[in-house]
């Protein structure tokens, strides 16, 4: 319906345990028709990043993420990015990541995100954030964050849509890392009352959004008719 | 010398890889004629606190640390305790921990030190403080710490010596956790230029040595000098 107006669409996730061809897999099977380009991810940020400045990465991330930086030399590494490892976080790699920080004359850590957790069929589970944290206190180092809610990532799925801020609205579920991220870069933000929502969002100290909707169905109806 | 003189002595490690027991037999076998009784160390000082409050204690610790807990009931638990856990600290344990804190109401975390990281002769091993940070974060708690610079775990070395803190003179090379920590608690403290001291540690911003020492048979020279 959004294409079908004419209006630009782009996706803002902050999903680093898959690449993006994974990802859009998941939502054509649920009946989205969605490509690659049109998918903002930390991983393409962090390449882009990593290219802009030079940077060769030492990666702890999943290894179903690897793919995504298959482009990127990583020879000698000069800087170390932080994805949602999951079981390849032991202690072993973790102390690896560590020594090659303190090994730096002046460590760069990027993290792909700074979750605290998020939740599995199974239960609650550690997220990047946890693990950022610890690698930023022992190696006395602050992490650059790509992924929501970085200025600089809805920057850049504002430049993949060709259009300003003030002319993008952002629809999500975190009231922090979709709206609260999405406002301070200048766009209007929805927060949709599923997925991770919680009512006490709606008193949130921070943040407050510019509407809510009960769902995405009922996002796209207000756009539609505002325009 | 200083048993000679008259003085008591205590000795204050934050180790937590090892049973006292075990590091009673190491300096033994250095030489230095010490009993368990006369080591205070963050297991048995997290044992009394356990006791105290009524706590069980899910541990993440060494596997060697156990035998120091084996009289505390671990049925049902409503903390975590955590120490330097070393090749134990695998992402399912400690989402394990992270997941008993998220579901307890008020949670409790407590860390056997807040070290960054330690030396070992195959390189920097991150320490038990990392790994706080990263539970702290995640369930968004403050960790109590047991141990070095802990005021409770200096006063309670004091207790079992049984003299008043300004009475009492600390040695040690850390200059916060030693020396910052034994001040904080009303010692005296003299700092060591042996083992992790650094000279940037004379122009340390918070904390100044009552006096430095060029090794321990130094220190112990100047206080029988001065009794």
């Amino acid at each position: 319906r959004i294409r079908a107006s004419g209006l630009k669409l782009q996706l803002c996730t902050n999903e680093t345990q898959a690449p993006r061809a994974q990802f859009v897999r998941k939502l054509r099977r649920l009946g989205f028709d969605v490509s690659v380009a049109e998918v903002t991810a930390p991983a393409p940020a962090a390449c882009r990043l990593l290219r802009e400045r030079g940077l060769r990465p030492h990666l702890l991330v999943h290894h179903d993420l690897l793919p995504e930086f298959a482009e990127i030399d990583k020879t000698n590494p000069n800087c170390v990015v932080l994805g949602d490892a999951a079981e390849n976080f032991t202690y072993a790699n973790l102390n690896e990541a560590f020594q090659l920080l303190m090994g730096m004359e002046k460590p760069v850590l990027i993290s792909l995100g700074q979750g605290r957790y998020y939740k599995e069929t199974d239960g609650l589970k550690l997220d990047v954030g946890a693990y950022m944290k610890a690698l930023e206190y022992a190696c006395d180092v602050q992490a650059e964050v790509v992924g929501k809610p970085a200025k600089s990532f809805f920057e850049s799925a504002l430049a993949e849509l060709g259009v300003p801020a003030e002319q993008a609205i952002m629809i999500g579920d975190d009231i922090v890392s979709d709206v609260g991220g999405a406002q301070r870069c200048g766009m209007r933000a929805l927060q949709v009352r599923t997925g991770k929502f919680r009512p006490s969002d709606e008193h949130h100290p921070l943040v407050k959004p510019d509407a809510y909707v009960n769902n995405l169905a009922e996002a796209v109806d207000i756009i539609l008719q505002q325009q």
